[in-house]
């Protein structure tokens, strides 16, 4: 019995997400296939990029009732998805996805993911957190986790990454969350997780990238804080952008009282973006995402 | 020419919003009957509402390529919109809404009204402005609007709004906007524009409702203000919620303080609401808004 | 060794607070009282309400240097605020304040709270828990914090308060935070913890005051939702507030969604006032506060 | 018969503004010296930098029954303000201040500080707005306001903007709003009205600083867009920040729809700017401000 079950709330209906080149008839298509093998649809939103004449469309169609299993879907579905050259992907929300968590010291954000997992308001599986540092076992072996520490020094990435590529494949991790993670990851590391690294950044994106973004923000003397949750691509800080936050501060507010209050920040920011990915509702379109929320 | 086709914003597209009991292919019978007439639609939102069995739709179709007139798509759909026992309305974006604006003595809401369909960022005809005082004349008609004073007393009031109703009619006005408009309008003036005059009411509404909010805030020390812009009913600042807006507050504030920062609050909620509304985005379920926004 | 001093957050400053009749001279005579005694003076706050005619006034002296020990300091310092008609008290920053925690089965402001204590953002002393019901013992035992259960009924509530009492006085607390407590509290109780027990309501005051705020707000159909911190008083949801928070919200959530997204704001919201409180930067006047940040 | 006399809201206080290196006996020093001489400070504020062991002190002091004349003030102020090393001035709220606006073709900031000013919200003399262009001259004419067309190129900014700078010398003017004006000042110009000079800027600076802001955020794909308002230096768009706002945005809005958003959002800044700049709550400190709000 997985958690989703135990806390009755198993998922029950299956998403497909569409991106494809924009012209008319589309929904009519994709909505006809559906009522045609008696699917109901609960929530169906599109997007039309003119500028890119990309079309995308999220639709969430009741399990119930619906006549095409996994496996007469994709027979039958291939052919309209090639009518319009779709690229697609359907899950059909048999079961949880499987999150690991990244983290170094800090622990608001792991803390907070624990929390939102332990009460099932996150509806994942997640069998493993891996740290660069010792400091947050207790924190996650209390919760029931895996805890796996593998020290990173800046010359052997690749080398010392594997240890934790393996472990992440054994756990058949579905997506990583960087729960303020202070390493960047290799080409090749992200490259295996194209798309599916969650990196929460303490800036409001693109002010302040890199390291030390609150001393930056109070060296500039700005009036708000920001955090920004997106996607890790190889350019650092630069991924396409999930959700992002602010806070008003002001001259009163030290390094220290940045650092405190965009922590509130980062928590809620990330939590959002892993809620988002977890629902399917982030299309990546180039440097944007596209969330259905 | 009217003031779109001056600033080369001629609405090119038509708006179909759709209500009805909620069901399966509901989608898939709308999106395939208008690319069936070559329709290509550039955005549709839709929300089911569990709790009331209700379907809302709301469908943009672009005019250049639609193959049906607006005669003969009438006894076309029909069909369609009673098989799924349909309420619905179709804009074709021929012609700009009509707007009249009634104020009091304030000028804020009134102004911004002015500078957005003065620059035409708000694509409405204006024909008049009405008012219960004289004080906002030379605001109204230097912008090149009519302006018409009818003071009303509370003791005669159906009597006195006859002639404001006759001045709406003769400019065949579409909707009403109340800029902080002090009076309550009597019941058959709500009714002969029913969800179509939209208000604003300068509280975060259910608090604060009735006169003297900013007052009432005030007194009750609260550390937030906010504006709510609703459709008028017969209950006073009870009608359907459209737009609301919040603002920090604290003890250095005295009441002229929250009367000013509500000032922008105020406008930006109403421009907020009558934009949609413009945009024929708003649906009414009930005592609540759907907003496609 | 206490937390504070675990963390090397020792309170170096002694913090004063005053209320008086408004008249010219108060802040010389305080600066000047604190000046003559070799206190150096890191932050000043003060406020004049016109409309009361009375005067608050805040200060934070540094504790190295400052000439008069707390048992001098009074017999010095009366005369003035005699003179004056203060009400005041000071906190010499020795000790850390003692927060008792009062819950019923929802965990997120309870975990908020442990999270912060834990990491020592909160600087407090946590001896205890009180809960009407079992069920979130094993998240407060595992920090450390000791938990007792006490069911409370309707019809019995004074006498089934005593033991309550009893423990709170025995742990020597200063002040308590109902993190989601779901019972009223009798009014002896309140007296004996007069503007020192904090509540978290899960709706914008004076908006749904009273229980399902979320309900309450869902049927309203508002487009924001709230979250109220403030002083218990023996009028329901009527104490003076202490921090506010708003988020957005559409006609897309349901009940469940806005209890979801509240809690984020909840937590926030009293960590808000605690800390607001711990730091003594609150003053009561009548139905209101003044916070001093 | 001013503005500010004719809507009976004549400054009845002074303002002092205090900066120096932090000691104590600051306050007590300052608050004595106004005491002595029969005045009632209404409000106090005050900052420590502890990095630059910098103090900073905003006193607004009534002048019904202040003992002390601007004449008089100097000669006994001075042996305190150099016992202590300030820098320091005194506005005794005699008059108003004088505003120039400087603006290029969009209306939206310009004509939102009109209003303020027209209906005294805003308490400044305006008797003068500077254009590049001739766009937005009937605009101010109407006000009243008097309008001036100087058309800037690249190459002889200097040379041209002279019979600017002797139009703001002509007008006594005190300080100038950049209201959305697209040309660069020369540095004698910016000299010439050190920390006098409020820009707004269409970004949440530092991100998107220079041109096309709106644009650089669509390609980016921010979720959040921003404006700043800030005094002008030599270096584009880094001057001290006096306020900024932040509004969501998702992928929905064309960089037509961020523009449109954008606009609510500089007015609102702006005129935050200005307000805090008239009433003299703004304190420079290097690269940042200190606003007393």
């Amino acid at each position: 019995m997985n958690k989703a079950e135990k806390h009755g709330r198993k998922p029950s209906t299956a998403k497909l997400l569409i991106a494809c080149p924009d012209r008319s008839g589309i929904i009519a298509a994709v909505a006809g296939f559906i009522a045609e093998h008696a699917g109901n649809i609960v929530e169906a939103d599109q997007h039309s990029d003119p500028q890119e004449n990309a079309f995308f469309m999220r639709v969430e169609i009741q399990r119930e009732g619906f006549g095409l299993s996994p496996d007469t879907f994709v027979a039958l579905w291939r052919p309209l998805a090639e009518r319009f050259h779709m690229r697609w992907r359907m899950d059909w929300g048999d079961r949880l996805k499987r999150m690991a968590v990244m983290v170094s010291k800090e622990s608001h954000c792991l803390s907070d993911l624990l929390w939102r997992w332990n009460t099932s308001e996150l509806c994942v599986e997640l069998p493993v957190v891996v740290s660069n540092h010792p400091d947050l076992k207790e924190l996650v072996v209390r919760s029931g986790v895996a805890f796996h520490c593998h020290p990173v020094s800046a010359g052997r990435k690749e080398e010392e990454e594997k240890p934790i590529l393996k472990l992440l494949a054994d756990n058949k991790i579905d997506f990583i969350v960087l729960a303020r993670y202070m390493q960047l990851l290799s080409p090749s590391f992200v490259a295996a997780y194209k798309d599916r690294i969650i990196n929460i950044h303490h800036s409001f994106l693109p002010a302040f990238a890199g390291a030390k973004s609150y001393h930056q923000a109070f060296d500039r003397g700005v009036k708000i804080i920001g955090a920004t949750s997106h996607y890790v691509t190889d350019s650092l800080d630069d991924g396409p952008i999930i959700a992002q936050g602010t806070l008003p501060v002001d001259h009163r507010d030290a390094v220290d009282d940045l650092i405190r209050k965009g922590r509130d920040l980062e928590r809620v920011v990330l939590a959002t973006a892993v809620h988002q990915h977890v629902a399917d509702k982030i299309l990546i379109s180039g440097r944007k995402t596209i969330v259905f929320d």
